[in-house]
């Protein structure tokens, strides 16, 4: 698991031209030379051409007008991006989750803002599919769900998918690491039982998604948070340092969109962390449910494909590409896959068959790869709305991450505004967020928050950003 | 929660025939007068006089003959019961999950005899009606799967049958203390982990489910065992001891059907018990997945009938009554119950909705009380017949648990046989069992073992515990 593909003759063509974009060679506005004047030009088939326009309206370089061609599209607001921060060097016990549990529970009433929990907008999802897809499989596997189907290794058919699906990022996956699960919390959660025992250290991005604190509270272990860019990702340097003193059980992190900071680490970096965790004996837990979500050119390959040494853990699931509510998802588990299978048996028994086959079959049917396309569009254009509307009604001073996947941006307000402190104003006015300082066992990032991109953007969501901003500024004083 | 009922009509001349049997007033091939003829003695109708007959007939005690009415079959075998065994004072440690690994393994492969794991067979359960309510319940609700399905609260339909359900014995439950899981091992899961942190010390029966011990393993837990009678269950002084010099975090168990000894609690006893853990302030995890599956005249009561205090948490689920693969349970918390949903949610987020509504509509049809009264019959069957070929086979000073709930067997062989021992002869000749040093952290119970009664008894299950007696009477010497 370890090459790196040449670029494709299209991909070549959508970087030569996104480079003109960006060094302000081709200005908003501007007209991109017509379909048939590229493929003479660069002599390349139509389809190319077609292939490397189309990738540049995805990214949201450019946009088509009927009858008038590709034109360069206003590029996203100049914000700043977050700066890495530095978080404490010593391990800190996790006490998260009674503040967490009213923000997210104030987040799912129906009449709020969705701008708290990371979910996607149900008009996004193939739900109708996914339910017919329940009829049919009922009744063309009539054995499914008997005893003997239980204890038994999960369904073959949905294997083969996911060792098919780990091709398109450095794969394959052996059939015999996966392990089918109840989700990917469930994954995080069996990888964590298998690796670490209570009063263990953990080593975590900083900031680091709320749910990871969460699990490492309820299992009584310690949080090292490592000093993590907004743009690269955790710092391989300093998690180098660390292992080096010892104490540090395992390492969990986001390789590819980091929740909440949307990063994903370059190649290099990922082949680094790989042979160092490998080198050091420390398992790596990877919860790529993102990965699928990139908002660039191509699929990023997660730290599991870089690893030789069968140390890395990747856990994924469907919820946040298909639905959130089915349930499945998975961990190739590598050299821990034993000991995980037992904590998955001991944990919740197997994970329902016939759950499984409805997914293998959808991941069969060609219809997911259709709707990720247009799921990646739709997020890309929903995080941009978003940056352009915190751009417009955020105080001055607002940074905003840019996320490479994913669809949740982190922000960072001006100093002195507490995001813990305004929260009850936002819950009052039908806005929740989830503020920064639940992202840290160390409480850092008190004026940070994450906002969720997962809904179209309508007048309604501009209004509920608008009063937000009404009420930072009004923190700032 | 804790009123005992008046026995009915039909319950009262059952219990009175029963007696006249046991006393050997009525003797075995005996005819039993008519139905019409009771009817008139008794000045009953002929409808309770039908109702009582076929709940003789359901307990084993009397059967139909074409044309020429009820007669009084032949009583169990005359093996002894096992004896309460006295435990070590002081909490252990668990260390089982690696020697029970290979023997779940090895139970589930499909040319062995089904004597391991405690499932039903496949032919028992109702599979066919629960895939075509897939494809009914998803046709008619199409929204099952969308994202803000997801967080929310459990499916209501599901709960107002478990709710319902809970009024046969004593309930009603609330439903806002249910949280669904998947499966009963997940609920106990959740409850251990909501009411212990590592290193507390966990009260369980002695002999305890291994499943039970090996959670608390993985939870970096401690097991107290508490001496458990084959016939009346968990001791209730011996607990009343041990929480007198504090440093127990919770209570796990079985108060109908315990695993593996079969055995009921008195509702006395589960009063007391219920008073006790209360008055401690001792969270009780009670399990009650074979509470449905009693082999008595009615339904046991589960300890959490008699709490008044909100202090039981009652686990269970439909794996041993419908479907093992369908992978729901659920959890009535009292008052954990915001603790226990919060461990749901970072375990493993919600429960399929759709497989929830599958079961609401199995429970809702009516058609779940009449399979219950099939199942039970079978299983008490499958486990007479089973008692009579170990009286056959197994050496002689063999003792054998009369289960009041459930579908298994704990077999005592006389002093000198090492079941764990025997184990690999048993396997090599396809006869797989669970080795009773399972059952205990502290290696008590060698020369005992569970053996499932789950499947119809064939000649090849006769066989196969004619061979194992073999095994044994050779290792007797």
């Amino acid at each position: 698991m370890d090459r790196v593909p040449e670029p494709l003759r299209y991909e070549q063509l959508a970087a030569d031209l996104s480079a003109l974009i960006a060094q302000g060679l081709i200005n908003v506005g501007d007209r991109l030379p017509s379909v048939r004047r590229l493929a003479a030009d660069r002599r390349l088939s139509i389809s190319t051409v077609v292939q490397a326009l189309r990738q540049l309206e995805e990214r949201g370089l450019i946009e088509a007008r009927p009858q008038s061609g590709f034109f360069v599209r206003k590029p996203p607001p100049a914000l700043d991006q977050p700066e890495t921060r530095a978080p404490p060097i010593s391990p800190t016990p996790v006490d998260i989750s009674n503040r967490l549990v009213r923000v997210l529970q104030a987040g799912l009433q129906r009449e709020m803002a969705p701008l708290a929990a990371a979910l996607p907008s149900d008009e996004l999802l193939p739900i109708a599919a996914l339910q017919r897809l329940y009829g049919t499989v009922a009744r063309r596997h009539p054995r499914l769900l008997t005893a003997s189907s239980h204890g038994h290794p999960d369904e073959p058919a949905l294997l083969r998918q996911l060792v098919r699906r780990s091709l398109a990022w450095g794969g394959p996956l052996a059939a015999d690491e996966i392990i089918v699960t109840n989700g990917c919390t469930e994954a995080l959660n069996l990888c964590l039982r298998a690796v670490t025992r209570p009063g263990d250290t953990v080593a975590v991005e900083s900031p680091a998604y709320y749910l990871m604190l969460q699990l490492l509270e309820t299992l009584g272990l310690k949080a090292l948070e490592i000093p993590t860019d907004p743009r690269t990702g955790m710092s391989v340097e300093a998690l180098e340092l660390a292992t080096r003193q010892g104490g540090i059980a395992a390492c969990l992190l986001v390789g590819n969109g980091s929740n909440p900071l949307g990063c994903v680490m370059s190649d290099e970096k990922k082949r680094r962390l790989a042979a160092l965790t490998a080198e050091r004996g420390l398992p790596l837990i990877e919860d790529d449910i993102y990965g699928d979500l990139h908002l660039g050119d191509r699929r990023p390959w997660p730290v599991k494909a870089f690893d030789k040494a069968g140390n890395v853990m990747l856990c994924a699931s469907f919820s946040k590409s298909l639905s959130p509510a089915l349930r499945v998802g998975f961990v190739a588990a590598g050299r821990y896959r034993s000991t995980v299978a037992l904590h998955k048996t001991i944990s919740s028994g197997g994970t329902n068959p016939l759950t499984q086959l409805v997914l293998a079959e959808y991941l069969e049917s060609g219809a997911f790869e259709r709707h990720l396309r247009l799921l990646r569009r739709n997020y890309r254009q929903q995080v941009e709305a978003m940056q352009h509307a915190i751009a417009r009604y955020f105080p001055a001073g607002t940074r905003v991450s840019q996320p490479q996947a994913g669809y949740v941006l982190w922000v960072e307000l001006p100093d002195g505004i507490n995001c813990s402190s305004c929260y009850e104003q936002a819950l009052a006015i039908g806005v929740p967020y989830v503020p920064g300082e639940l992202f840290s066992p160390s409480r850092m990032y008190a004026n940070c928050l994450r906002i969720n991109c997962g809904h179209p953007f309508t007048p309604a969501i501009d209004d509920a950003v608008r009063r937000l901003g009404t009420i930072f500024a009004a923190a700032r004083g």
